[in-house]
């Protein structure tokens, strides 16, 4: 089905070659302040041929609210979004001895989609396509409009690699990132401005994005592709979210990123770093938490009282956050479409060879970007309902021996 | 919820310290024989301090089939599971400094389940336990028993690396051991009883296997513990499984996946090495399908008339199966359960010293590997469902002009 | 949640003030011939002010498909809806010591929508207004075109009663009309055309809707209101539709007609009046079912070898359809928007006097028609599904010696 | 599926020959004080033979808590429930020229079960029997101690109805018994131990229950059997609770009673009867909420500011409860097993007799009671947590021009 979320939950629609993609996004809180403005950065920042997120804005993919608000406020009712298509038939592919409607283009989804659904459309696998991420990153964006306004939450994903060029390449002394101060700075600190600043490959660090650029364009020259990886950070997620046992929130974060297409792998604190690192040195000691500095803002929420020394956890323990800083490392193969000749075969079983026409994107990763922003802003926001339910749930009973009044999320003091 | 699957649904229940643990497997299809020594297998397994396959059966966790089946065949109704627990209070730790009613264990769920139930267990994040996992292997026992007998699919999983030990280590040739031909040899013929034949580390290469044992014992030795990855290969899966957009097999595998207690990280196909291949390396380009062999068995489905010369793609292409063998392999941590005393703060916010008391698993790579396999049987049969109802009402259509016959599973071949 | 559907998922957007209404019908078999003209008829039946099916298109309510087909097939991909919204805000109070800014309209949605989302919108229950079905609607013509082309399943609503004035009432002989001739006979043969032969009313009797007809006048003369009842039947369902023990078919029949605006209750086959009958009576006695007859259809499925001498069960027993008539019974209450002036207390806790302005429907029943038949269709396209991949399922198990070979749809005959 | 519930959610397995049946309850609030103590009254209410709720206990049907507690508090995680079984295979047909495993039962579920599962079970349509039931009840008691503690909550169901003896029969005055006041009077006070001093019949007026009491002695005489209706009220019902479009509570309600086996209607407010009165008088005005008064017990949510001077909408307008008594009706048909000789066909297509032995129900509707009370809880306990995430979602954002602050569950008195 497409449909992501049980509770804040977004369906969405559309192929390249129909008259328009967009999605219904249900379970949106009454009383945000929302219009396309709130919207349409995200939808910019992901549109191929930018080059800084201050650009007049491209006028493509316009984002429009169909229902669900009035006045800039949300009603609570379902929010239709729409974009309209413009004509996008595949022409990439043709002459060369054969075209897309001769072959299946090797590592797409013309061939899978015929297998699953039997029938064979012009766009081969239509919902394959980048463009059916636009509803994602429209429905990701109200959602992160809410975490932030109403708990702070902060959610910034930036270029990690491209092909071997690492921003943070294992070592002896950290198998993993999660152990590295530097890595852990970025965490802390990083904004999409920042990111942005990086333009066009987003990889917050002068020297390695540079590297990372002409890396890319020599594999533009050749008329190939590469691969890379996408970091994203959550801040301030507030603690208890993830939902035991199948839901936990690594699990509902890995679908949610590998869903995206062109995904090839997943990782969360310590990642696959993290298996070379003794128990001893990957535990997470607690800490008291340190209290709220003169100055710094009020938490929307109460902070839980204890927090980690180390966190190789990623945030989260037992499938539910702590509070602490929630990153992750997301896998991009190198695109399928390139412009040398590939020897295949076709749907008739004859070979042939197949070669894109024109100039295709050698690398996918720095408008990934906004893209796993937004699937993050789905994850944490489908988590957070429930447990607002739950807490709110357990507040409205008689204290017994074992209830802990202190924990939780606040949720009153949005009103103070 | 403590749910999985939409069509193919197991609802488990269970912390260690109740009466028993269990599950209802719901969904399974009508007709299919089966019996507790079709699920006990795989719950031996996952018991700690086995040494073989063929190891008198351990009369501990007997799963009891409580409803679902009549005279040992399915009945199509839900299938009720129950193992019985016996006291496990977690008595871990103890002592030096204080315990677990004082001391959330770092990097347990202690901490977490508090944060959000707001109650305090004795079992700490009771859920979180491993013994949540045998509801897992019980109802992927039976998913795998259907899998097996109607499709013919297997699905072996195997112990990959151990702390810095691997089976296929990353080089330049092969960034990923998706195109390493000794890697795709093991994928094509493992099956689980060589893998047990190389307990207690179940690594298939007896020199490797060997590494990974001394390494486990110095980690043992020093009351610490270390993570690894486990590798999985389903075979003869149907093409055609997996619903766009968000269902991706590959994301539903990696939701599976990282939902097992201790995961890091998931990577399907070429994974995180492959972000380093070139796109004219990665892209798999068709080849026309091998005939069936005289004596090579019918298949239970119509085979694609097209495969794929390389398999980087892992045997998913736009989030759907080609047939082609799915791979995929699965990061673990280190065991938080650990010997060595551990500085860390109480409840009540005062530091103090925590160790663990007796011996402990410092490595639960081998004991992971039958939790692997059933949960990746659970996102193939939970697939498998919405495809046949897709397929059998697509050909209850008049042909048009777009309808493509011979797609598809070929579910009517049990009969013959 | 806007949601309709597990395995035909319709998903609904759109309040009578934003700039359209739509939905997103996910899971649609690939594979049909699909166009706008499938769907606008019906579309057209729930406009006010229709008198015959034949009338020249109203151009309002126009629906347009956004995506999901290619050449008017469909891909199987989710299909978007959209019908544009003229301004609409609701002006039917005002003055009179109010409006209903200052007053929630009695047994409107008003106080329970402000109640519910605690944000004031100026449609008061957008949701709730009867502009929200036509996602229904649209919905429901291509269910129902898929059953039709597939199964020769067909659904027929009719106005049963307005007020006191029934087509059949409840007699001494007939507590139920489920044991009538008059209207099992009508059950056997009506059609859509014939309904809309007795338009405005929609009552498949000359006498009694002419009755009707005058009742209606003479409450909308004196500017109040009156309800009445649907009842609709399916024919040529599908045997075995219907989920153990939750999702009996009647049950969510139930939930379909209870959700459409209005309605008050549901019943189905015999009834409330069933409820008098002695069991020996009420029980439907098993015959052996007639052959097919010479130049009579070959039915798209394998007919059960058993029916039923009388039809109490309404074609459903223990929650699965047997093949024979489903018919079931709506009842609506009478529009709350009525011209009479109603004391009522404001949202500022004053008392007033509340008056529709302009002309108002006093009676919903005719129009409920193809809601009613639109939402039977969602139903049973929902229930056909999952029987599909059961049965499918089940057939690629080997015989055993509990299966019954011949039982089931069949779904093969489509290409025959 | 099995399962009943987005959000507490219960899945309930077990067929009457098989070990246990029972079920998994997730979603149940923390900190909730539960025991067996609480489940086993209803489980008692519900099983034959019964004299009165103080009857000593009877052994049978006992119900054991599995999971999902400790030391009688509630954790948050799934409930598992078991009751064990204890032989019950069919045995009521059989001699007089066939049996049940000739004959499918008339208006039983064995043939219905047989055309869809495909397999032939010794119990018929064995999830389709009474004792199916148990789990509803089982898992409806623990919703409603959540709702009684935390919410004040009270559901009382009572046999309204037997054949033609009713409690409230239509009248030219009151169509409906919306506008009676002795009915409402009803409603208002009714208790469970009132209702069941009136056992057997659980009719609560002394002349109706022991004309009632007579009508069933004369069917069991006569070996038949005869239907009736279970009327249930829900006092204190938190406002706000049902989801706009599809699932209205009034729709979620008539889902869950029209699951109950042996249900043919179900009507809310003044359901069918309403149809018959003019909107004039169907209309609820409003008036302001009295005050609490000095003594009253303080309520466990905001008491809404308005209410409705008369209650035809039975608490729930636009599919939302607005704080007045939720009350409706279930209709339920005369027991198919009844002692007479049926002549009907067999399942090999010839014709025979069945007559069932030993002693038989003659009128389900006593027993039906707990059954509609827990089928009430269901639905109430799973609207409660979405609205409770809803109203903590937007209390957390900042105040707008449209936000009404009043509004909503009070959550937090539970502490007070």
């Amino acid at each position: 089905m497409s449909t992501f979320g049980q509770h804040f939950r977004v369906t969405t629609y559309g192929e390249s070659h129909g008259k328009s993609v967009g999605c219904i996004v249900d379970g949106c809180p009454p009383g945000l302040q929302l219009s396309e403005d709130d919207i349409q950065p995200q939808m910019t920042r992901r549109r191929p041929g930018q080059s800084a997120l201050t650009t007049p804005r491209n006028e493509k993919d316009k984002v429009e609210i169909q229902a669900g608000t009035e006045d800039g406020i949300t009603l609570g009712s379902p929010i239709g979004l729409r974009v309209m298509n413009e004509d996008q038939r595949p022409k990439d592919y043709g002459g060369g001895g054969g075209n897309i409607d001769m072959f299946p283009r090797p590592s797409h989804a013309d061939w899978t989609y015929l297998e699953k659904y039997g029938v064979k459309a012009s766009s081969g696998g239509g919902r394959s396509s980048a463009r059916e991420t636009i509803g994602r990153v429209a429905a990701g964006a109200i959602a992160e409009k809410y975490l932030s306004v109403a708990h702070g939450v902060e959610i910034v994903a930036f270029t990690n690699s491209v092909g071997p060029v690492q921003l943070f390449p294992s070592s002896k002394e950290h198998p993993s990132p999660s152990t590295n101060p530097a890595f852990l700075e970025i965490l802390n600190k990083i904004t999409r401005e920042e990111v942005d600043s990086f333009l066009p490959v987003r990889c917050p660090d002068a020297g390695v994005t540079k590297q990372m650029e002409e890396l890319i364009g020599e594999f533009r020259d050749r008329e190939d592709s590469i691969g890379g990886t996408v970091t994203c950070v959550i801040r301030n997620c507030p603690s208890g979210l993830g939902e035991p046992c199948f839901d936990k929130l690594e699990a509902t974060l890995a679908h949610a990123m590998m869903s995206i297409p062109a995904t090839k792998g997943f990782e969360i604190g310590s990642g696959f770093g993290g298996t070379c690192m003794p128990g001893s040195v990957h535990n997470d000691a607690f800490i008291k938490a340190p209290a709220i500095q003169p100055g710094e803002a009020q938490p929307a929420r109460s902070r839980p009282r204890l927090t980690t020394k180390t966190n190789n956890s990623g945030g989260i323990q037992g499938g539910i956050t702590n509070g602490a800083h929630i990153y992750f490392n997301v896998a991009f193969k190198p695109p399928a479409t390139i412009g040398q000749a590939q020897n295949t075969t076709g749907y008739d079983e004859s070979e042939g060879v197949l070669a894109a026409k024109g100039r295709h994107d050698p690398c996918v990763i720095p408008r990934a970007v906004p893209i796993v922003e937004a699937m993050a802003a789905l994850v944490v926001m489908d988590a957070l309902l429930p447990q607002l339910a739950r807490q709110a749930a357990r507040e409205a009973l008689p204290v017994t021996s074992k209830t802990v009044i202190e924990a939780g999320i606040n949720v009153s003091n949005g009103h103070a």
